[in-house]
Parts: structure tokens; sequence; C-alpha cells
């Protein structure tokens, strides 16, 4: 595991520019690594202003099936900082559990797909069971659009039968799970803007308008307070779960109690009435507010009325909505809220629809069945209420059936303090990664490549 | 001038312990400077914990009226610092003004007092018109307690006729002005908890409580988009201006237009609606909201749900308001409106009444006439919408009327990047003072020493 914890090490912060040496050193460090474990055409796919893709190949295994694998090698900014209790970018072992920044999203899980792939060529005198196409990105935590971009431009060059990505937890532990939905999202910024200049609220409060209350009443506008989202619209496309869907979740072993006393920790769990927690955060759209900039923010008393402010926010899409769609409702009900004297527009950082999988589709049972046979224990098909967007990207653009194997778990705090990997599913996301690419090289009629 | 630049240099920044070396360092300069001036007793006033006093007196005036000079050496945070077109801590003459933070607010009108008694000092071979006691304080931008602890256990030490406080502003450029009435001030913070950690909101959006969005719609149900504050019987208590102030404010130069246009710089004017803009920052109460705190505000995009989060929030009182009651008021207000699953609470930093003077006081008049000689024109009396506790402090625990003879202007931008002193009114202001306390010695008998 030495080879994972230096990887761990690098503070591959994709959304500040301060990093960029950072997310340079963990692409080579993929790069190099891939070319050592007997991976060819491994290289750094460079463009400017974005960071490198790392690609590499294997495609000798004549008449099988080929595999696109998916990772990203950036991470989340790791504050607040003062909450870790081991410093984020040093990796350390505790309870079984290896914390780090990244240990799960996605560095490690990145690590499984890595390490099975180097298991088989050693262990096959540097043959593979079937085809391998890894394509590795940078930008998937800041919403970059190299990756897309490549994509679209490569579709050639990338064909495959399948993807196979390790990005998702399971859904509990010892519980193999596919993810066979994921919900799409929308991420902006509202700016707002008042006076020209940050004033004084003893001069000036009661005369000039306040950009942060406006946001706050804006904010307070696009949502109730029981959870419901007050855009008008915005519920008119969701496509609810299949009844089969929701009768599978209800087998799922979940308790709400647990989960608010040991997952989220607050007084009441919060959300739209009228739906459980799993419907709520897999199968219905979401708001949420991340952050107010503007104004004082520092310790103490500071009476300013700022000129500027602005909110981050971003909702969660469900199949069947429109991202274009919901960012035009969304900018119009913005409009609508803002109060006389201040200015406010919707600036989009990123967006990307909800995508789901056909749970027949062959690749995605060839899976269920080899992570069966490790964990001992039926693989489970549930939803991730997250967004990756590529798994749209590679579903539309490339015509790839995703098979999303997820071997984090729900507590492992990926985006907050103490983020971790669960060291014995890292062990078992490899041995079953080994098994199913066996498998899917042997049951190559079931696949048939195109 | 060169002093003052000096003193402008230093950047004792209250509100962030980082700074209290330097707050030290200003606190001795002011000190040395008034020992070498020719004060008496000039020493610091030591507390754990606090920043000093600098105290100093002058008392070989007999039979003359005895002057609390009052003033603060401390300065307000610079930030947004990126916003300043010389840096704040480099004083920088422009157009006839001196720009630094603490310029107008308040180093530089203490060293209108201050340079006011060194030059009668110099010219009348060490004695002075009137018998003068300076307290000076380094924590009014930061709501410190030293001072107010050290007036109430002095009060005989500090007992004096009247107190004068140079800390305001002109009503317009060229038209003398004294304040005869402060809004008070509740300052605190509203703390909001929500998840035990922070929480991924593709994971927890639709189940975790979201405490930014239960500061925002706190905040809407304070305040209304139109200017209203919503906290029930907020408004119960305020006692109106007289009419005979009412007709004074209506004879002032004043263009609500131009106000908008020039001095705010928004679309629009915002404020509670049945009231002119003058009344409306006077002798209205009003709620501010100065900066959130938690979640992410970094650049780019992070999909965080915070744990807690914070908003500062202030209320501006006049006089007949009770602080602690509009506290009460305000705490009864954020429990009705905080959301399920979060608890909120008001954490509060500082507060103080309204203040306001009898036009007709002797030491006001005999100021008024002062400045009337030196700037050669009627002297205008006006209110503040600021709050200047120690007024309060000083009316209340030392029972002295306030004369607030201010020499800043409205643009001063206190509080705000490019804050500056308009040179000509700190050179007037200087001999307006030497002026004053020269007529005080002579019409002793208006106003008798107790």
């Amino acid at each position: 595991m030495d080879d994972l914890l230096r990887f761990l090490r690098i503070p591959s912060i994709s959304a500040d520019p301060a990093y960029s040496a950072d997310i340079r050193r963990a692409a080579e460090f993929v790069r190099d690594w891939l070319a050592g474990a007997g991976l060819e055409h491994t290289r750094l796919i460079e463009k400017s202003g974005a960071h490198p893709l790392v690609c590499a190949d294997w495609l000798h295994a004549d008449g099988r099936p080929t595999v696109l694998l998916y990772g990203h090698y950036d991470v989340q900014p790791p504050d607040p900082i003062e909450e870790w209790i081991s410093p984020p970018f040093e990796p350390t072992v505790r309870d079984g559990n290896l914390y780090a920044r990244g240990a799960a999203d996605d560095k490690g899980q990145l690590f499984i797909l890595m390490e099975a792939v180097a298991q088989l060529l050693r262990l096959n005198d540097g043959q593979l069971p079937v085809n391998l196409k890894f394509i590795i990105e940078g930008e998937e935590e800041s919403g970059g659009g190299h990756i897309e971009e490549y994509v679209a431009a490569h579709v050639g060059e990338l064909r495959a039968d399948a993807a196979v990505i390790c990005d998702t937890a399971m859904f509990a532990p010892g519980i193999p799970s596919l993810t066979t939905g994921l919900r799409g999202i929308i991420y902006g910024e509202i700016l707002a803007q008042g006076a020209a200049s940050d004033l004084h609220s003893g001069d000036y409060g009661g005369a000039a308008p306040n950009p942060l209350e406006a946001l706050a009443q804006i904010v307070a506008a696009l949502k109730s307070p029981d959870g419901r989202i007050l855009i008008p619209g915005i519920y008119d496309d969701v496509l609810p779960p299949s009844p089969a869907e929701f009768e599978t979740w209800k087998k799922l072993p979940f308790d709400e109690e647990v989960f608010r006393r040991n997952e989220v920790g607050s007084k009441e769990l919060a959300g739209e009435p009228g739906f459980g927690v799993l419907t709520r955060v897999w199968a219905r759209p979401t708001l949420e507010v991340h952050g107010f900039r503007g104004g004082y923010t520092g310790e103490g008393a500071k009476t300013v009325i700022p000129a500027k402010a602005s909110a981050k926010i971003s909702l969660r899409l469900v199949p069947n909505q429109n991202p274009e769609r919901v960012q035009k409702q969304l900018e119009d009900a913005i409009r609508t809220a803002c109060p006389p004297g201040i200015q406010a527009e919707f600036r989009l950082y990123s967006s990307s629809p909800a995508w789901s999988i056909d749970p027949e589709n062959p690749f995605l049972a060839a899976a269920a069945d080899a992570m069966e046979a490790v964990f001992g224990r039926q693989t489970a098909y549930i939803r991730c209420g997250g967004s990756i967007p590529i798994v749209g990207i590679l579903s539309k653009t490339l015509s790839l059936p995703c098979v999303l194997a997820g071997f984090g778990l729900p507590d492992d705090r990926i985006h907050a303090p103490n983020e971790k990997l669960h060291i014995l599913n890292y062990l078992e996301g490899i041995k079953s990664m080994v098994q199913y690419f066996n498998q899917l090289g042997r049951s190559a009629s079931a696949c048939a490549p195109r």
C-alpha cells in the first residue's frame, strides 16, 4: 500500500489554482505507476489552462471485450482543516481505516482499478483477460471540461464495450453494491451587487441595499424551511423510480433513525415532505447552498454593508430533468425574488443531467456476480444522490454502459474533514475487479465486443 | 503632519488578535506624543486580555472648566484589501485628501484634539485655558469593555464638566456640524448547527439540514425585502424626533438622488417605507447582516452541506429603545424562524443604547460658536446613524454632556476601502478646537465648573 500512501500525500486540489504544481505531480505519478505496471501508451494529455488527463491502454486480448477504466486523481479542498484528526495529506491508519483527503474520493478507489490490473499483469506474464483503456482526469472536483472535450474529439480512439468506474459507495458494510442511477447537478453562484462600495452600517443602514440580505431573501424564496424547492416548475419533469426499483429499495437494511443518529447527527432530518430518505436522496431533486461570500467573516465585529456578495448554490437533478430548462427556471426565480436596489445574476459553473443504467445489462450482471463471489453476499442495486459528470459523458458521447462498482462506505466523509477508506473494502475491491476482468474474458460471448 | 503619518502607518486593528503588537505600538505612540507635547501623568492603563488605555491630563487652570477629551487609536480591518488604491497603512495624499485606514476614524480626528492642545501649550508657555483629561482607547472597533470598566471604577478621577470627541462627520463640505444624537447598537452572531460534521450534498442533499439555508430563512424572517424589520415589537418604544428637529433637518442641503448616486451608488436606495433617508438613518432602528461564515467560500465549486454556519448581524437602536429588550425580541424571533433540524442561538458581542444631547447645552453652544468663527458659516445640529458606545458611557457613568465635533465627511469611506480625511478639515478642525478651548476658558461663568 506504500504507493497509495505516496499518491495520497500529494495535495492535488483541483479547485484552487495554488495547487496546480501538485495536480501535475499527481498526474505524473499515475502515468509513471501505470507504465511501471506494464500498461502501454502511458501519457499525459495536456491542454492549456486545464489539468492533464492520464491515458494508458493494453489492447492485446483479441476477440475479448474492451473495458474503459475511469478515475480521477484530483481531490476536494480539505477545509475546515482544523477539524481533521490527522492532517488531510498525511495518510494515517486508525481502526482498519485509511484516513486522508482522497482516500475514498477517488484516489483510493482509482487505485483499486490500477492494482487489479497490475496484479493481473503480474500473474499472467504481462497478459490481460480483456482489453483495457485507462482515462483518468484531474478536474472532477472542480467541474473542469477537459475530459468532456477530449472524449468528444476522440470517440474512435476511446471505443469500448463498457466503462468501469470505482467512485461510489457500498450501501452498507459487507453489502457489495452497484450503482444504477446518479443524480445530475447544476452548480453555480448567485452574484449580487448593491452599493458601489462597502459602506458603514451606522451611516448607511436604512438607506443602502444589502446584497447579503438580498441573497438570504432569494435563498428563502427558492427553498421552504420544510425542504420543498419553491422554484416554479421544478418538479414538472421528474420521472419517479419504477415500482420494481421502489420494492428493491424497501428491502435494503435501512433505518432512518440510525441514519439520522450515526451519519447525519442532527436533531432531526430535513427534506421534502412525503418521501422517505432513500427516495429523497436518490430520486428527488434537491437544492443546497454551499457558502456565502462577501462582508466580514473574520473574528470579531465589523459593521459593514458589503457592496457585493454571492452565494454558491447547487441543484441535484433526477432522470428526465433537463439541466438547461432547470437553469432557466432557477434564473427566473432569482429574478423574481431579487429585492429592490440589488442586481443579481446566476453564474453557472457546471451542469450535468442525471444518469441511469438498465439493471439487465450483461456487463453490470457480470460485475454483480464477481462481487458476490468475493464478498459472499448478493450484490445490491442501489442509486447514488451524487453526481459524476463523467458517467453522463461516457454514456452519452461514447454510448457506453457504465458499471459503477463502489467500495466506499456511506460514512467515509468524502468532501468533509476526516475522509477515510475502509482498508478491507480496498482489498476486497481489488479482488472483485480481478475476478470481474477474468470473468469478462471468459464469458466473452455474453459481453460481445462490438 | 509627519507625526500623524507615522501614527497611521501602525496597523492597529483591534478586532484581530494577530495585530496585538501593533495595538501596543499605537498606544505607546500616543502616550509618548502627549508627553512630548507637555501633558502630564501620561500613562498606559493595562488590563490582561484587553488593549491599553492611554491617559494624560493638565489640571492647572484653576477655576476654569475641566474637559475630558476622548478618542481611539484602534482601526477597522482593511478588507477587502485588494480594493484599496494605495495600501491602507501607507498614508497617501491625493487631491487634498489623506488616504489611510484610520485617517478619519479615528486617528486623524484624535490628532485634531492632540494637535490643538499641543499648539495651545506651545503658544502659552506650557499653560492651557482649561483643565484637560485625555482618555484614549484601543477597543472602539472591536466592542471591547476595558474603557467601560475603567470609567466605572474611576468616576472621581475622571470628573469633568464636559466631554469633547472628534469621531463624527460634517453634514457636507464647508458646513461645521455638531452631532446631537447617535444610534445605539446590538451586534452579535447567529450560530446555527445542523449535522454533526460537514456532509456531501450528493449523498445527503434531501436528508441533512443545511445551517446556511436556515440562516437565510431566519434573516428573511427578520427583515422584509422592502426594508422593514419584522421582529415583533421592535418599533414599540421608538421615540420619534421632535417636530423642531424635523424642521431643522428639512433645511439641510440634502438631495436623495445625489446621495444615491454619489454616496451609495446603487440602482435604488433601500429602507423602511414612509420615511425620508435622513430620518431612516438617524432616527429609525435598522437591521443589517454583515457576513455569513461556514461552508465553502474559496474559488470554484465544493458541494458541501456545512455542519455549522453563522451570521454576523446588528441592529441600530434609537432613543428610548432598551438594548436588553431588543435583544430578547431578536432572540425570540430567531427561535420562531429557525427551521426543523437546526439549533440556532444568538451570541451577543456588544450593545449600547442610543444617545442624544439637549441642543441648549452651553458646552455645545460654545463649540458651535467656535466652529462658526473658523468655518465662517452657521454650525448645523445633526444626528449620526452610527454608534459610539463611549458617548453613552461618558454620558451615563460620568453624567457628562458630550460635545461631538466631527471633521470627517460623509464620503470618507470609514470601515471601507480607501478611507480618507480631507486635509483642509483637519486643519480647520485644529483651529476650531484651539478657539473652542480658548473660548471655554474665557466664558468660565457660562460653563461653570462643578
